[in-house]
């Protein structure tokens, strides 16, 4: 039986359905056949070649979930447990951190390991069937399989994906606790998913800056106390809301950066309080330079700005036990807006492209 | 007997020499006799009418040594310690830190509390004699009073002067340690400072980046490994040099900004490592706005950005104890390019601004 | 009008009500008529003895909550707004914090400042009306006065008491967040709070040990996921029953010790997961040494224990604040399990130290 | 030709010579020729059987140094570095770290995953060469390999031992830095190097507590600033000299306990100051029980107890960095007492077990 996938074949040409034979597993290794991927910013980049370094033609879809068809075992799960085949699963899609280089071992920042590789942004189709846009994805050797905690569906995994670890890194890196005033720029997957971890952390009030209207409205049955239209505002009205209405005319304790947009970076400083925490997230792509005040915006605001690059399992791990725990707390599923079938690949990258939707899922085997 | 004391009257018009009587103590208060002041940076910007709201005339001097020429006890150093008179002191110029507000109390962030007035900067002559470019110091009641660690010098102390206490706090921000690759933007005084903590400290290399030559052997004789001159060479050049030859290739764990230049930001972003730590303490005055880049200098690096704004008692006290402690292990009193009388004020304005002489001493009593 | 209040005479006497004339007011202070106080097992120890130096006879209530019936302004509030009298209040019990010691200024351990006083514990009544047991409290000067948030009644802040910024310093010691499986050792209103404060702050698992059961029942309507009772198992069941079956075999994240039993301590090593973290809060007063092994319980377990020693202004403010977000996230007064009059003190003090409620509230003025 | 080893054939067993085949390569595997191995406290209680589940007969030394002979390549250092045989290298004694555990993965607590196994420690002769006094030592692949920085002798190499990156994980734990008035109880080499590292981390002033004065002679050598002889003080005079002499009353701000003695670790939180900082690094083995004041020891002093398991990479490259740094800030060698041949290896048991040597240094190819 071929396996069919999305393919983006180059640079800004269309999504092709493409088929490929069943791989042969090599020991170690293991087919997932893939219940739900997603569509993510990052897949509108590779789209339009945004990001340097991208091996054409390509299967994306890097945050899936789906369950083991066959392995080639003894194999086992992130945690050492034994896998048989039939298990629920996502899996970690960074692979091949080295564990043997200074990032790794010294200064114990493995998300900047220059080894790493990435299921469906960094292998392309041609090392293989590792991207989620694909009826079956092909685990190799040592990828970090997690199975799903009791009680989630697969439809509350992807209403997570790769936004849920994100954001998750983002407030471990934020400390966001009880107390916080938190403000959230973007109402993406990400800027959704950090208000609603803040939400849970116990943050005193949390306010998401985004737009559209329809996306706000997610905000808020994610947890959000208050919202503010990005489309009807100025930055100094942003502001002035915040200082002034919010927090006491001091700023945010906490502000959280997951828009992409340069622009948002220095408004992102004036929003924080003096000696408050500035995490910026979102500018995962070269969106070009911007323009700040270093003595206004950051020196005489004692700021602390943690940038904050890639997951690693232990943000994929909790955030998957705290989605498990708190599965009630919030209509997760929420910020899926539609399913796509692998042939609509084009239509969910425009709608995403086009901001139509919060987040586009994609079936490779068909809506369950 | 009148007391003179060094004035500017108004922006950008020069110092003049100006007599006061010999004010009257209240209950608490001491009069401090001026064995030395510095002009620091921050003159050269009041002398320009750079720092919005500072109250002209003004009596320049904020961090100064001498003696207590008189008190009206019961008084105490800041550390409960009785006074009687006579004691060679230092004091933090930093002064009215409510301990009633917000920043105070909950924050913990007493360098930004709004109402902390400054001596030599926010307090103007109409307030008294209230810096120390005069031959008595007015010390209000509750000024925190430092005793001199025995064993230093009153040379020792100026030489370390406001500087000292600053780079104290940007080091401790940046948990500057044992192993650590440290880059110090600046020759000034704080960045002089910078590297000579930074080698107490245990660094293992420290690079400094500034000019004049002169100041780079200052730089040298106060434990810099390395040193970078500005003028000779590009951005590129010394990220080149600081990445590929002094840190293989990485970039400084730790890089200080200590300027207060703007360009020097982005550069300092570009300095250090991934995950790397970047303490901004130069950016003291607004000299204009700034371009950089938030996807490669900031986020996908993964960087910490520590801002670090004013001095409290603990550095002035710390760095004082650490002065004493290792008055043997630089020739600390380098840093002093020459001493101006009072009447020479101008001069010693002049020499620091054009980058004639790295730290010129003011002796309001003559030369000790 | 003479003023009534709950005295006790001497270590072992039991209290009495004795009658007081009205303070006059210093510039800066004020009156408040007590709604509110509380008894904490800090009475009880001061009923007998068993806090070294407490001055006798003593007013004890040192968490209370009342209005201002008169003040001698201009004064203020902790943070600086103007108080008129009328106003909704309770203060920092702790007074005299002197903000001229090392360690306040240096270590920045206020807690651990030898200046501070303490309203109902280490001020007697000779020292004026300075205890929660008595119709009327003086606030001294600089008295940290907190208004009470919008839509927080007076019996949920006595319910919260002085339990409640002693868990919220525990719990922002131990650094309590998402993902964490926590163990709360006891079930009196410290442990209770910290369960609550646990859970608000997205704990994974909060589990109370305590007893009796019905101090448990309060412990699972204040999120307490599993409760054991402390009176039918033995040390092992409890440490089995934590590693074994709560938390996959490997001990809790973040423990929090609040039982004042010395046995509790290297039980709660015990009970931590190895590179965990143990809060010890609740060894208040000397309750006599403990065996505990070196090896096996500390460093084998490379454990984080962070012993923890009173509050200051930021865990009243914040803890107020907290409780006033989320006053309907729980049922915050089931922790009261009656309401004393003055003269029911010696009632109140006898139930609360036989275990037989778990707050026992004074109103000093009648029931509201 | 037979390699000889070393070899503790059973507990309590005296040291006997074994000769062993030249073990063949698997590919990434290496032979080192071991210049110098030594003995460790470790091996004392090897000796006599005190560490449970070791396995006999047993080859010690896990910290050596020595050369390349032969590698069946291509095989790499830790940091991916070719290696062609001929080096002058350590090793990380610590093997097999798994990371695929919830320790290594998500608490990031290497040093207590399960899986881990240790060269001279938890492997026996019957797993191979794999301890360092041996004239060959098998290095598996994966074995995290360190070429010796350049200007580093041998001698100094084993003269910092495993004590040094000990006591650098210990002094990192710690946050000793500028300033700090520092205690280390012990003065074997981990006390001796944590004497040395807290020198160069620029701590204020460093108290060495230990004894015989043999010892003590070589903590002063190596940057103490004080020593206090064990033998001939009680603890009252201990935590007094401490205390009222060495840091104003307070006691100190990072104390290092490094003795295996469980009666050090109460006197160690005495020594301490309230809100201090107390790192347990030398509680290796089970020596029994102590008795505590939880209340006084730990609860009011406001403490940070940080216990210290095994090192990682990171602290074995650090410290041989710093080592290479500060080769002449100080004799290393100091430490060394004596070196001996593999077929003294009783001998120099003998002479650590009886304290009459600081280190004894194992030559198993003669002496270089």
């Amino acid at each position: 039986m071929p396996v069919r996938a999305a393919v983006i074949p180059a640079p800004n040409a269309p999504v092709q359905i493409r088929e490929y034979t069943t791989p042969e597993l090599e020991p170690g290794a293991a087919l997932m056949r893939t219940t739900y991927s997603e569509v993510c910013g990052t897949d509108v980049h590779l789209l339009h070649g945004q990001l340097p370094g991208a091996p054409y033609p390509l299967i994306p879809g890097h945050i899936n979930v789906g369950w083991l068809e066959q392995v080639r075992g003894p194999i086992r799960d992130a945690f050492g447990e034994p896998l048989e085949g039939g298990e629920t699963v996502t899996f970690l899609d960074v692979h091949e951190t080295c564990n043997n280089c200074w990032y790794c071992l010294v200064a114990k920042a493995t998300t900047r390991c220059p080894h790493r590789r990435v299921y469906g942004i960094t292998y392309g189709a041609e090392d293989g069937l590792l991207g989620g846009w694909s009826e079956l994805v092909y685990l190799k050797p040592g990828v970090k399989i997690l199975q799903i905690p009791e009680g989630l569906t697969p439809e509350a995994v992807i209403a997570g994906g790769c936004a849920l670890p994100t954001a998750f890194h983002a407030v471990e890196r934020g400390q966001v606790g009880l107390g916080d005033h938190v403000v959230v720029q973007g109402s993406g997957p990400v800027g959704l998913m950090a208000c609603a971890l803040s939400r849970l952390a116990g943050a005193q009030h949390v306010t998401v800056i985004g737009a559209p209207e329809s996306r706000l409205d997610v905000a808020r049955r994610l947890g959000a106390d208050e919202t503010i239209n990005i489309e009807h505002t100025s930055e100094q009205e942003r502001v002035d809301t915040v200082r002034d209405f919010l927090t006491n005319g001091r700023g945010a304790d906490v502000t959280i950066e997951a828009t992409g947009n340069p622009l948002a970076v220095p408004e992102g400083m004036r929003l924080t309080r003096d000696a408050g925490v500035y995490v910026v997230v979102g500018q995962y792509t070269d969106a070009g330079p911007v323009e700040f005040n270093p003595h206004h915006d950051l020196n005489r605001r004692h700021l602390d700005v943690r940038a904050t690059w890639g997951i690693d399992l232990s943000h994929q791990y909790t955030s998957l036990q705290v989605l498990a725990r708190f599965r009630d707390a919030f209509e997760w599923e929420a910020v899926i807006s539609g399913y796509y079938m692998l042939d609509q690949a084009n239509e969910a990258l425009a709608d995403v492209e086009a901001g139509r939707v919060v987040k586009a899922v994609i079936c490779p085997n068909g809506r369950p």
